[in-house]
């Protein structure tokens, strides 16, 4: 079974990095968000240093979307059958989705896991060896409204093999990483999962996705209060529910698979850009696990999903956009990208008031 | 004297828009405000085609900074002296401002025009003449808080100077221009138009730049508040006061070309990016004077600057970036530009439905 050793943030630099940051050429603070993302990214990579590095590098950063099937899509609780998970999935190979695009525009390399779609990707489909990889942990969870979305195994197996695709790109040379997710009906097991893991009634944490009407809106609340209610009778309190547990009765292939790799990168002491509600519920879920991991998370934005903002206020989040989207696919997180190299090319570039004669 | 025509944006293809970007593989509406972009940049490129275009094309992004000096700053109502005017336009040339590294990081093309600051920059301070333009009024404009801040031919000239820059610019292929500015005492230059020119309460328009503190605040309502009453005095009524005249009561030398700028643009058909809260109100003054204006305006951010949000609010503005930032310089505009990359290349290569074989 993986085991996760999340080593806490070493930053004896918090001085040194302000005195560094408040030496540009700018009036004090006034580069907002960026100047925390330019302290988070520097005190990172400062570990291990003699002295806060001179630059922040952001090499090859990579978005790995992961791709599952639900049970519980098989009520109609999306805007669309799960045949489609499968459909995009073919898109992301073709070069043809929103996350291809935003991809290309910000240089960020792209690979595909399929989790556990319903339907596998047969070889002829693949065009491109290097794109995309098979983790299947089987065709799609079960109905989680009536019985376990997985087996407690195919959690172990899940989160390894996240981990296992992290800790590759990390060889390999990335130092970001970014995470993105299609798979219909994974907003609702991102609900179920935040209710049980936050004690939040259902009502709470159940949203349009991306976009069903009101008559679904209300099925998909039923089912997953239906959910939640069956998990708590079956624990005696929310107390002696894991993380694991949840994502056994309620999570989803791909969740569990982003779990891993947000944990195996937190370890490697690599930053990891989160990108909307279903990103976030599986970083409150590897932050809960391992709470150290929390300094290793940058977030790109805040979705048009409700229940979105409360997680990331239990994540002390501030995303960093705020475009009214909710496509997921990593969409987000990639387009955050470019204010994380504008971080750091501040960080390294601007000159101080000293080195440039300005009399501040 | 100066006469722009913008002729009302000819979109015919609302409805052929619409398709291109419902038809692509993404939920309705899912890419939120980047959709909108899409929508902007779409029409105004298709004027005068057969169709709808095919793709969007964002050709040689080009920053202008324009730099002025205001005599208000001898009043000590900013962080900085006036001279730190010219320091900064040394570090623009030098490449050294946080301005020259977002240009760098996001491929945008950068001039920096020297408008009217205290002393003008001699040639061998000058390492690159591709970079630095002089198109000085004066040194510096007189102290609005006594008396007209310009001539009224300072301002005709001063809207053919930048008229001239972004026509420049455009003939030598740059198909959307981006604005900037650089001068202490320019926030209370800005405040002083927006008061006059929306009549609203100056304590509505004035805060704290970028970081007085209360003392300094006070004494910068009381001067503004004072020029307002100057103005409104000298004139029978606020019908009478054109946004000429409010250039030359309370303007700024760059903040005059920076309308010549965005009207030019307005003019040629082509897109302005604004900036902050300085770029904010030479933008409201030039669709004050040629409302038609407003359909080429893109809004980069929301800063920290109260005022901003009431003046955006005004132009119906939904900004895309809210990083805190209270710079200038075009920093956010500069920011945001990988955005409007991202709607192009969403728009431009994602696939349909029907291209990708997906059945939603």
């Amino acid at each position: 079974m993986i085991n996760f050793t999340v080593k806490p943030l070493n930053n004896p630099w918090q001085n040194e990095l302000e005195a560094v940051i408040n030496g540009k050429t700018k009036p004090l603070g006034a580069l907002g968000q960026l100047e925390d993302v330019a302290k988070q990214l520097a005190s990172i990579q400062s570990q291990g240093q003699a002295s806060v590095v001179e630059s922040i590098e952001i090499d090859n950063p990579t978005m790995l979307v992961f791709a599952g099937d639900h049970g519980i899509a098989q009520h109609g609780v999306s805007i669309a059958p799960s045949a489609v998970t499968r459909q995009m999935v073919l898109n992301f190979i073709a070069g043809g989705a929103a996350i291809n695009c935003f991809c290309r525009t910000n240089n960020i390399a792209l690979k595909i896991i399929d989790a556990g779609i319903v339907e596998a990707i047969t070889p002829n489909e693949i065009a491109d060896d290097a794109l995309f990889f098979e983790q299947r942990l089987a065709p799609g969870t079960q109905d989680f409204s009536t019985t376990a979305a997985m087996t407690s195994s195919q959690v172990n197996i899940g989160l390894a093999y996240g981990a296992t695709m992290a800790v590759q790109e990390i060889a390999q040379g990335c130092n970001l990483l970014m995470l993105g997710e299609m798979g219909i009906g994974n907003t609702s097991s991102a609900s179920a999962i935040m209710s049980l893991l936050l004690s939040l009634a259902p009502e709470l944490c159940v949203g349009q996705g991306t976009g069903i009407d009101a008559a679904q809106l209300s099925l998909k609340q039923t089912l997953i209060t239906q959910a939640v209610n069956r998990v708590n009778s079956e624990y005696n309190s929310a107390e002696s529910l894991s993380e694991k547990t949840i994502m056994a009765e309620v999570g989803g292939f791909e969740i569990v698979q982003m779990v891993g790799a947000i944990l195996a990168s937190a370890q490697a002491q690599t930053p990891v850009l989160i990108d909307g509600f279903i990103v976030s519920v599986a970083a409150l879920l590897a932050v809960k696990m391992h709470p150290e991991t929390q300094a290793y998370l940058l977030y790109s934005h805040q979705s048009q999903e409700q229940a979105h903002q409360i997680v990331l206020e239990h994540l002390s989040a501030k995303p960093l956009l705020n475009l009214g989207l909710r496509l997921g696919e990593g969409t987000g997180a990639a387009l955050a990208l470019p204010l994380l190299n504008a971080a750091a090319s501040f960080y390294n570039d601007m000159a101080s008031f000293e080195s440039a004669g300005v009399t501040v």
